[in-house]
């Protein structure tokens, strides 16, 4: 007898590197994924669109697809249709979502990877159940969202959460968004690597080996390799951007008081050796933390796949208003 | 034939000099007011909810109170129940809104008043009509509100909006509160003072003239006449503060993507001396500003009377949720 067929929502992360295609449960646990390579940023659309295809059809098998949520790295429009920009991927002011459904015929929804890495928090992680929360991703610079009332945020140009761009320090570090002094700059994946960089040389270090003595070959995963074996400069170095962690939270709690500060993406892997020195930095720094309930600082549920999961969660609300 | 009592809805604004009362109609119109001094800081807490009284009395006279909204500068608890500490005010974690209600036997209303203004602002004001909406109250320092659908948002701990407070210099000017290069210490009345003080003996302005030489006794009222008679230096000192005022808001824009900034406050009576170089470094400084709608910086409607609105419509809300 054959199996009856299952009704699944699907969320693809598409990055620079890889699309990630995973089908997610009605509690935000991923069932199976499926993995393609993104063909990079100077090729046709088409040829982006087909690896995400691929992704699709791959992970979704015999199963009947109800809906697919996309997300990527870059600007989505306001009302959620288009790909205004994306640093690492050929759409230019592209009508992503609706070409995509046309090709599938599915419903397609189309969101910020950081933002729908928040709403994968706020519903089933680290910030359910909290009315007010701010969601850090923190991977090669700083994405997020803002949660109000339980909700996801998206501003008016849908581009709320880019907290990586808020600046920290004046005529500081250049950023690629055209800024200086952004706090990417001082916390983040490439801010890691930069630290520690800067810093070898002036005491010994196990990473001098792991780079073969240069020090532009230097990566954050060496780095976090370094601390793990008790390495003082790579320690330090998590410690640097553990600090303007911190100080740049305590920006957003004057800001927003949340009731948590969650923090996601690859860097916060490193768990209590990025987070501890961060909630030190923000008691120091937090405005009238004598007269309120400083927020905590927890780490990210889903991690690098918060992204997926809230993509599928969004593409499943999406169809439930369809329905009504 | 004696007229009929009407009912009235009366705002009060309890700052460090002064108390102002006002009957404030269901449109946002302030129909009249009256002032009383405020005692002080260092004084038996009864003295000032006297001054309080006395105000409200004179304010109030044969009509018929439906509801009060008090509003003070200071950290008012989540609850709306308590002032915590307010600076220029000698209650510290005092049930403010309890005593009053029981001493004048009407509903009352307790908010910050950066947050009362920011609600008149977006009900009746500059960000009427807006979905998300910033505003910021400059006047000493810096305070505000934060407008997400329509509603100001009071946040975890109802601190919500001490804007002034993120920090914008690492190590910079000391400030009040603690820390160390808080925006307010560069884009406020304080600061316009100390940047013109600064600048005073490095070329000639009627600034020597109107402080009679002594730099220490600049005032900023004196650097806004300057300003206005064409002063060069007051004029400079203005475009400081402008700057640091769009800095700040590009952080604001980048984290909360609102549709509209709107400035408010007594350094706001500068309108676009202030506001056309905050502009500008707004334009400059804002990630993305090539990709979205950069929101409009405009002057908010009621000025130094949008606490005083913004009390008395939120006494009148509370009395129409009580009426359900």
């Amino acid at each position: 007898m054959a199996a009856m067929s299952e009704d699944v929502y699907v969320g693809i992360d598409v990055g620079g590197t890889k699309v990630l295609a995973g089908v997610v449960d009605n509690r935000g646990r991923i069932l199976r994924t499926a993995q393609s390579a993104t063909p990079g940023r100077r090729v046709d659309v088409s040829l982006v669109e087909d690896a995400l295809t691929e992704a699709l059809h791959e992970v979704v098998g015999d199963s009947v697809v109800r809906g697919v949520g996309l997300v990527a790295a870059g600007f989505v429009d306001a009302t959620g249709e288009r790909v205004m920009f994306a640093p690492h991927l050929p759409w230019v002011d592209a009508p992503v979502r609706l070409r995509l459904e046309d090709r599938w015929r599915v419903p397609v929804t189309l969101e910020n990877d950081a933002t729908a890495a928040a709403h994968a928090e706020a519903t089933y992680g680290a910030a359910s159940g909290v009315e007010d929360a701010v969601v850090v991703t923190m991977g090669t610079g700083i994405g997020g969202g803002l949660i109000f009332g339980r909700q996801v945020r998206r501003g008016t140009n849908g581009m709320a959460g880019e907290f990586g761009h808020m600046q920290v320090v004046p005529g500081g570090v250049p950023c690629e968004c055209g800024g200086h002094g952004c706090w990417e700059q001082y916390s983040s994946g490439n801010a890691l690597v930069r630290f520690a960089r800067e810093q070898l040389g002036t005491r010994p270090s196990i990473l001098e080996e792991l780079c073969d003595g240069n020090p532009a070959a230097l990566t954050g995963p060496m780095v976090t390799r370094a601390a793990e074996e008790g390495d003082l400069l790579a320690h330090e170095a998590f410690g640097l951007i553990g600090d303007w962690l911190g100080i740049g939270l305590a920006n957003l709690v004057a800001a927003f008081d949340p009731g948590i500060l969650v923090v996601g993406g690859g860097v916060s892997a490193a768990g209590d050796r990025l987070l501890e020195p961060a909630r030190t930095a923000l008691l120091s720094s937090l405005v009238g933390a004598g007269h309120r309930r400083v927020p905590p600082l927890v780490a990210a549920r889903f991690g690098p796949r918060a992204g997926l999961v809230g993509a599928a969660d969004l593409a499943r609300q999406r169809v439930a208003r369809l329905a009504i």
